[in-house]
């Protein structure tokens, strides 16, 4: 089960699990940026938005240019596309979920209304 | 940046960054599963399973239906749905950033041809 397709999965959405690294992608969307600059709106240190970037660069949605003392990133969005493939497969039962909830909601307010202290944990 | 959405973001993406939490909604998809038939395809305690379950119950993927001492679970696609979206966003950058990706291992090319000790840090 653990292959590089399933890795690339755990880094993208792990990339993606946190607002400052959305953020960031969303500013890397208008235009390549330097470290610093990309690190600027973030209420935090330097070296705590280095370690965001770090996490967007091993997920490969990131590429760093370097160039003398300068370091350019760039969004690479590419690596989304796995995500977004393994995400739509699930599309197809957002509304067997919403039939299958209406049964589940029916059994709880079922449940709900026998005596306290019955047979729940 | 901090809101309600983006907190479901966060757990979304979260929960998903994880093979064997990926491998649950796959059999969820098939049809609900007790917690113990849930867990019991993974070299893993019955613990921690169970935190996975719970990671993904956090997320609102999965529905846990208490009926006496059996608790069901029921997969719930809904709340992929604003992952989907946030990730569809970026499929206009894919060719994009081939683009730029050109131009950026152009780059690192020609800076590569320099010759060792360069100024590259």
């Amino acid at each position: 089960m653990v292959n590089e397709q399933s890795e690339q999965l755990d880094a993208v959405f792990h990339a993606l699990a946190d607002p400052t690294r959305r953020a960031m992608l969303r500013n890397l969307a208008r235009e390549p940026h330097s470290v610093s600059d990309l690190a600027a709106p973030f209420a935090m240190s330097l070296v705590a938005a280095s370690k965001h970037i770090r996490v967007l660069e091993r997920a490969g949605l990131v590429r760093r240019q370097i160039t003398g003392r300068t370091h350019i990133c760039h969004l690479d969005a590419r690596p989304m596309h796995g995500g977004l493939e393994w995400m739509r497969h699930y599309e197809q039962y957002w509304h067997r979920s919403l039939d299958d909830l209406e049964t589940l909601l029916r059994a709880e307010d079922a449940a709900a209304q026998k005596p306290a202290g019955s047979d729940r944990k």
